[in-house]
């Protein structure tokens, strides 16, 4: 089942929202992720936020993890997300082991 | 700044839902969650969902996450998972290298 699987990483973000900068916070994260998306080492994103805010971005390798989280643009969106986006978050950077999946 | 970090296990279930039974669907998620924090090496959870969900559980270690996945009322909601709740869903098994978090 788990043949020939290669690991690669995730890292979990998950956030709460400060009620501030609504529409910029929506512009600033469709760039971040447009930007992701066009980073070496980039394999993909998933998204979804009730009360808290969770987004999941998977890379090759650390490396390429590395990379992003000093991206310019990207440090700039992090300040701001410091001082205004969010009240909380955590981020975990994770090796993805093993997966399976099920598709009807 | 990492001293000391003990790794720990994450399970990412993202899942795009049926239109199917809505009510069993939020009765059984409930329980699912009740359940898991009563296992031994449960951790924590976090949970959102809009066009996809996500639900990432925490654990000790690879055992507690393999004992859950066998839990006889969990393999049953696990059933109906396939037979009606999901159209797809995903299972990752990722380990917790390093963490960082913010709180202002």
């Amino acid at each position: 089942m788990h043949e020939n699987f290669e690991p690669y990483y995730a890292v979990i973000f998950t956030s709460v929202r400060t009620n501030e900068d609504a529409e910029l916070y929506a512009a600033t994260a469709q760039r971040m992720m447009e930007l992701a998306k066009q980073q070496e080492g980039f394999l993909g994103e998933e998204s979804a936020r009730n009360e808290i805010g969770i987004t999941i971005s998977y890379w090759k390798d650390l490396k390429s993890i590395k990379n992003w989280k000093q991206n310019a643009e990207h440090l700039l969106a992090q300040q701001k997300g410091r001082d205004s986006f969010y009240k909380y978050y955590k981020t975990r950077i994770c090796k993805v082991e093993r997966e399976y999946s099920f598709e009807k």
